[in-house]
């Protein structure tokens, strides 16, 4: 018997990288699909950067990406965690949960898709929607294909957790940053940082405490004051 | 940046082992909740047998799988392949596909989840609607989430090819051999082979052929004639 599970060892490798607006976990919502305005890119390595393999997937308006959540990975796993989603109070079994923290740290998330391009010889998947580190390891691509994973009777018996409504202002140097942002890379910063923030990244343990907060997306180090419900992003530069 | 690459190898576990019906590739369906009388279980390996794991995972109707598919490794993979629901004819990039044969073998199916029971020590999860072979390693658990997962907007621009409808008809003695397996085991053998063969799991190119065909259900062999768009079920045996 324990040499049959001897053989239940397999290897597998990345067949792509993610590039992301999130350069750090810290910010990334906790679904896919709630930023709209987080782009990235999906890098094929070889010999998966074949442009044949990808035909007809632009008849898809999104695709899964299976993936290693590769920053989480040597935190290890407990038997337990506490949902965000639950607002960070019950605690549920990891396997009723989409923790991070878990055996083989594999992670699945929906994105839409945008469609293959070519750059300095690199074979592009455009995608957005994501909820994806930057540098993540990508195991497979598939279509979401809404006759078999759109599952019209799935229910879930928990209520979510419902995040009172964050408020976003920017002080106007931060406004002048975004803009000139925009002008470097055409990046959409400040809507990216508004969606971003009205998620309200904080640990559920924060919410009442006055403190400032810093993330890190793309190249940009963006800090923010948050007050209960308001948010005043303060500073968007450069990390070096 | 080759170094790079090589970290980007990773070995993962099964945390679990199916038990399913489909004691063999053929038979089955291209999809799941297609058979909804398609039962079987998930034996959880050690350390991952502990019921805390699952707490309230009894709040989800249903759950994904992530997967290998074992036994079509073997066969490698090819760039593009030809789906069986656009009828086995048009040619599709691989990743536009949810084709078995891909690199690192990982399925991911959803299935509905009917709870957890111990048995001779060991811990099972019964699931049904499965597309998974017997034998199938897992390599994780999680929660189907409508909230995200079921992404109301996503949208395919195939048509599912449009399978005849076909006819299922039982000679005397499968009728009788249904009979007694249900008696013997109070599996609903009759629907459960009804409900496969009305999803067609003869290959696109065999379709005009008059043919037998067999498929091992459990420890069954079923043999039934196919003619057309009529299949008559005629022997149901002990495979040995």
């Amino acid at each position: 018997m324990s040499e049959y599970w001897n053989l239940m060892k397999f290897s597998i490798e990345a067949i792509a990288v993610v590039h992301s607006c999130y350069s750090e976990k810290f910010g990334i919502p906790r679904q896919p699909g709630l930023v709209k305005s987080a782009i990235g890119s999906i890098e094929m390595l070889p010999p998966y950067d074949r442009e044949e393999m990808f035909r007809e997937l632009d008849q898809f308006s999104h695709i899964w990406l299976q993936f290693r959540f590769h920053e989480s990975m040597g935190d290890g796993w407990r038997p337990t965690v506490r949902p965000p989603w639950l607002g960070g109070q019950k605690r549920v079994g990891l396997f009723a949960s989409r923790s991070p923290h878990r055996p083989n740290g594999l992670g699945m998330s929906v994105v839409r898709y945008h469609g293959l391009r070519m750059e300095k010889n690199k074979l592009l998947l455009d995608i957005s929607e994501m909820d994806i580190l930057q540098g993540t390891p990508v195991f497979d691509i598939k279509p979401y294909v809404p006759y078999s994973d759109k599952v019209e009777e799935a229910s879930s018996g928990f209520v979510k957790f419902a995040e009172k409504e964050i408020t976003v202002c920017f002080s106007s140097e931060a406004e002048e940053q975004c803009q000139q942002y925009r002008e470097e890379t055409g990046r959409e910063m400040k809507i990216l940082i508004a969606e971003i923030l009205k998620q309200d990244p904080r640990p559920a343990s924060q919410r009442g405490k006055k403190r400032e907060y810093g993330m890190l997306l793309w190249e940009m180090n963006v800090r923010w004051l948050a007050e209960d419900q308001t948010f005043t992003v303060f500073s968007i530069q450069h990390r070096h």
